[in-house]
């Protein structure tokens, strides 16, 4: 589990005053960034100098209380189902100060030859530090 | 069912040079506006002017085929599950043309009283217009 | 002059309930892309078929009264200074109804060959469009 | 001056697969948001505790060189102009490394009551703050 702390920007609420619903998945998209930082050139490596992406084909959030402008949350990483070409990550939203869990998302992605839009093997690194993180 | 014409915008790929995972909530927001204007003072009245806003306590989506920039898309609006305060609303992601379904998202709102933040009935106009668009 | 009618979004303000002032530029592009939609393959097709880009070199805006949740405008562009690599858009926010003007951009762009990041020669279907939409 | 560093993540790239211009104000903001981070409460908590906030009234902006994913950039924050009821911050965008500036930004607020959209005196910790923190 590696844990990314994030604070709501004064941007980020709605009309109704609370993150927007679809926000959880930029915080998620950014902690799993954080994520791969371990990896060789992080995230942005494997994108742009090795050709493999994790393009999403499912997600799911439940949503347990709102966040405000002001709050902050710990987004904690986690993959909960490795396979040969996909993994399933979790992030559970944990409220700072309090620990309260306010949401949590599960985020199917396929590891993906981005210039052919095609599934592949799990680089050797990726693999490692994924089974390095399981939760579960 | 009602559908939402929209053109994938210049900003809103990513990276990987496909329309974001999380960006599809936010399209699929923008159909859910559409869908309630025929109710007196659409969305924003609701929200606004009458203290009854309509937050997310679950969604799910799947995604079948990328989105790129130029592409453009049928968001079509459904309701398949109603409840007495919450209702789950189903958007499927069409491409026009062709008519691929390329994203399916399923969002459960649970209808609030925004100032406490708490469940509240249904009211007749809004349940009304969502049993006229039930689905399957 | 083309205009460009856009009503604000839910997820569209900031903390301080009125749209955030950097969203004004989304919805500038936004009109920006409309404004093309005449030319053959609209911007997509610059961008995608013809390697002919519009990188912003600079901006500046003056924001007059806030947008808020609810409210519509009406973005008029037009072109207020033509060059032979370059040009400046204006954006204009009219609230719709009332006519007042909110908020005003001017955008200076250079046509740019993408995959060089160097400017070019504006295409003369390009050119001829600029013209006829000229202002002042 | 202060400092706050950023990298360009992951969907803030737009078709041109350059960071979209209007992102700078995002990233703009963000770095206010840290400006104001000493200031007791922060920016949040003028915003929500005091009923004080700084709609821009004006922003200009020049672009250099364009930013892309992977890119990190040091935003520099200065106060360039000090009124009564208003100031002007700048904010330089320095790439890490090299040291290039990739964009300039000029932002000028106007201290508001909130509640009331009206222009107020600015409280002295405030303008300690940003007294202490004059470029030029």
């Amino acid at each position: 589990m590696m844990v990314y702390r994030r604070a709501v920007r004064f941007e980020e609420v709605d009309a109704a005053r609370i993150v927007f619903f679809g926000r959880f998945f930029s915080y998620a998209h950014e902690a799993m960034e954080h994520f791969f930082s371990p990896i060789e050139g992080g995230y942005a490596g494997c994108i742009l100098g090795r050709d493999v992406g994790f393009p999403a084909v499912k997600v799911e959030a439940s949503y347990h209380s709102p966040l405000r402008y002001g709050d902050v949350v710990d987004i904690e990483t986690s993959v909960t189902r490795l396979g040969g070409k996909s993994c399933v990550l979790r992030y559970r939203f944990v409220k700072v100060p309090g620990g309260s869990v306010c949401a949590e998302v599960f985020h199917t992605v396929v590891i993906t030859r981005l210039s052919e839009m095609r599934s592949t093997e799990m680089p050797p690194d990726v693999r490692a530090h994924l089974e390095a993180h399981r939760s579960g």
